[in-house]
Order: C-alpha cells, then structure tokens, then sequence
C-alpha cells in the first residue's frame, strides 16, 4: 500500500510518498506560500501517485480533534492567509484518501520515537527552538492531545534578572516564545542568532530560560527523554548550558539515574532524525493514525 | 472475582474490597503511622478476604515503572519512616496477589474521568491543593507517567509582586508548593486558611499561583477538564478567582469554547467523588491496571 506523507511546515511543505516499512520513496519539497499557490502543488504532486492515506503533519495552531467538525482546519496561526483554511478537507475531497492530522512537533516527537533519538524508550518530548517555539509529546503509542494540542512554546516563565527586553509574543509579552525564540533573540541583542555565537552571556540567558521550561515539562510530563532541535539549537554550545541549568533548578528532586551530572548528556538530546524526520512521522501517521 | 484497593494518604489508609463492577464492599480507614504497624493492619484487613487482585494509589515519590527493580519502593517522601520502604513488593508477598500501583493523584484523576466529573471527557487533570500540591493525568484510557510520575506542584511560577515570603519547599524554596500549599499560606499570613477566609488579598494572592500553574498545565498537556480538590480548595471563593486569572493570563490564545466566560466554570470544577474517590480508583488500577 502506498501512503501520503506532508510536513506542512512555515516556510515550506515537504510532500511524500512512502510504503507501510516506513521507506520514502519519493520526494518533493515546495516553499510555504498563500494556499490559492500551495495547494494546486500538493495536489498535483499526490493526484496520480495512487495512494491510499495521507498523514500530514501541521504548523498550527490547527484542529487536531478528530470528532470536532473544523478538523484538519488552520486556526489563528500568524500565517494570516492560511488562518480558517480547511486543509484537511481540501485534501481529503480532492484527492479522495482519508487525512489523518496532528501537529508538526507532535509529528516530529513520534518519528523521534520511532526511528530517531528516542526510539529506545515509550516516551518522549520533542521541543523546537527556532522562529517559534514549539514541543509534542510521545507517550506509549500516542502523542499528547486532549481539549486542543499543546501549545508549549507558550508557559510562564521567571525573567532572568539582567533582562529588560518586553517580549515579542503578541499575545503575552514574555511568555517563553516571546523571550527565547530566535526573533526575541535578535531583537534583544540587535544581531541574528548566528552572529552573536561567541557572546556567553547570550547563551547563558538562553539557556537559562529554555532550562526553566525543560524543567517544568520534566515536572509536568516526566518524559523519558528531551530531543531539542530547531533554527536556535545549532549553537550547539547551548546543550552543556541547559543540562547544566536543568539539573540545578531540580535541585535533585526527581530521583533517576538520567538527571544526574553523569547521564544527562544522554537525557536532553539534540534529534536523531535530520531532513526527514517530520515527512517520516507524518507517514507513520499515515499508517497508524 | 474480588479485588483490593488501597487509597495510600499521608495521614490516612482507606482499605478496601470490592467488584468488577467497580462496588466497594468493604472497607476500612486506618491512620498513616510507622510502616511496622500500618502494614500488618493492611495485611489483616486483606488476608482473609479472597481478593486475586490488589491496586495502590499511593502518596509519593514513589517508583510507577512496573520494568524497576524497585517497582512499588517509596522514594525520599518527607514522610521519613516510609523512605526506601518496598510497600510493593511487601504486600505482594505477603498476600501472594499481584499488585499494580500508581501514585494518589493519577488514582484520583482515573477515578473522576470513570465515574466523576471528567466521565464525559477522555483527558483530565486532577490537581490536590492541601498540606502540599500535587496533579495527576488521565489520557485516553492511561494515566501520564514516563521517566517517573509528574510532580506537578514543584513547578516555577513567576512571584506576586506584593509578596515577600520566600517559601517552604525544602528543594525549591518558592516553586508552587513552597508558596501556594496549606503550610505557606498559614505561614505567610500567620493564621491557618480556613481563618483567613474574609481576608480578600490571602485568595487573591492563592488564586494568581495556582492560575499560573493551570494556565501552563493547559499549554502542556491541553486537558478537557481541570479538577481541583484538597483541603484549600474548600475556600470555594478560589475557584471563580482562578477562573478569571486563568482568562486573562491565556489572553484568547487557546481557541475552545471551554476557555471562554461562558463556560469556564464548566472547565475549572471541583471534584465529583468525595471519600471513596481515592479507593474506587486503585479498584480501577486492580482491574485494568
């Protein structure tokens, strides 16, 4: 049987064709513009390719709620001309297949613990750090849902003492995404990400806030692993600060051989799965959705 | 066929008997003292009964993950005549059934979702605000666990601008419990919280908190239901404070009808089952757990 499988994604759409041993066989990747665009692309790329499911796996926020009568449809997300599109249900009477939907982290948690960095244990997070910030959960067989999908990127956070920047969420200030991800961080030092690499204390601020909401999904979810990627995690210098951080904020409170000095190299993880992690978790999707 | 469920509290054991049907036809209440005389109580009670198998909810840290060694051991409980005590594997012995075992607040959070305010929902957060502060979750069918249980009262939370108590998490200081558990609220205000009733600013200063940590328990796990219950709940002028904080700290971002006004005070309720809410649970936990 051959599956669909679509990273719908910011700035691009990864579209795939996949078989039920999880294998892609092909492949094509278009940018992310107004639906009237995208759209056609997607379904010229899938209409004679003979499949027989589509997983996709979507930027949001989006309803994921199968039961729900909008499902599979984009919500208020910043992408203002995708805001109210019915993806689902183009794809769905377009090209005749039934559509499975979830998240592009809760996609991405999944794939990582199928075939990537967490494939050893039943559960896992799986946080991205880059334009926005965004984490899915994989627990036992499924990812985390429930009244809508998680929106992480947008917890509380305690403000690091030598911070004055306001915060670029527009809907709380300084919630966690409108203080550390990348478009705070360019706005708070005025230089991009990469640029300001060598500057410590840039990354010590950074990895003070991403370690305080680490340590409240650790409290909250007790998930078996942390995969982090995103744009902000190539600066690879972060990891060591944030294990660093993690542990003292826990202060020892939760008792696992993982949250110690010795092994949370091994805990809080960069991903497994590199370009094809999310087209992958959205053919899994496909197949078991 | 017979079953046992034990409610496993920090100053009481609720022991029982019941059905498959979920009936509890026995039952006996016995206060928490030290290990060598609460356990022969429980092993009295149970003995003679015929029940082929035992559930506990017990009061934590304790060890949920039935591939440990040390499945069922208490862990570093400020309750220190139970720390590395193997409540597990005592009782399995010594009553030759298997035991299934998982912490208060999960019991507490399947029971409501079978039988209590959540039944109508598949995901629910059960959260106990008394002499410390602790959550559980339902998920489609499984209670949340990973790495460890959630130890959801230890979360960071920004300070009240007007308040100056440091808190009395010996591991954290000021996390939730530190500042928002019944002990920092008499401490803090000099006076015990059913005597601070009249005083507006006490549940005030309690309701920004505990909406602090709902409003991320939202973000992170997205429940369909929040039950709130414990001995400060029982200031029943918390909940319609919490609602309001939890509204306006969210700003409009989680699109449900549930977090709106109008429904609100149908999201955030208090619990369904009163004193056989702890004991029905680990009944569930013996028949599917």
């Amino acid at each position: 049987m051959l599956l669909g499988a679509i990273e719908a994604g910011g700035t691009k759409f990864v579209l795939g064709v996949g078989n039920e041993a999880g294998e892609i066989l092909d492949k094509l990747t278009i940018p992310t513009e107004h639906p009237e665009i995208t759209v056609p692309k997607i379904i010229a790329f899938f209409e004679d390719k003979g499949i027989e499911r589509l997983g996709l796996g979507g930027f949001g926020p989006i309803d994921i709620n199968k039961n729900s009568d909008t499902y599979g449809k984009l919500q208020k997300t910043p992408k203002v001309d995708w805001v109210d599109y019915p993806l689902g249900d183009v794809l769905k009477d377009t090209l005749g297949v039934p559509v499975v939907i979830d998240t592009d982290v809760n996609v991405a948690a999944m794939s990582e613990a199928k075939w990537g960095n967490a494939k050893d244990v039943d559960t896992c997070l799986y946080i991205t750090v880059g334009t926005g910030i965004g984490a899915g959960a994989y627990f036992h067989g499924q990812t985390l849902k429930g009244l809508s999908h998680p929106e992480m990127g947008h917890i509380k956070v305690q403000r690091h003492p030598d911070d004055t920047y306001r915060g670029t969420c527009p809907y709380h200030s300084d919630c966690l995404e409108g203080i550390a991800a990348g478009p705070s961080l360019e706005k708070r030092w005025g230089k991009k990400g990469h640029e300001l690499a060598d500057d410590a204390k840039v990354w010590e601020m950074e990895a003070y806030y991403l370690a305080q909401a680490l340590t409240n999904y650790i409290y909250i979810l007790s998930p078996e692993r942390i995969i982090m990627g995103g744009g902000v995690m190539k600066q690879a210098q972060l990891f060591p600060l944030i294990r660093k951080n993690v542990l003292e904020m826990l202060n020892g409170y939760v008792s696992s051989p993982y949250l110690t000095e010795k092994e949370i190299d091994q805990y809080i993880v960069p991903p497994g799965l590199t370009d094809e992690a999310g087209v992958k978790g959205a053919l899994y999707l496909a197949i078991h959705g």
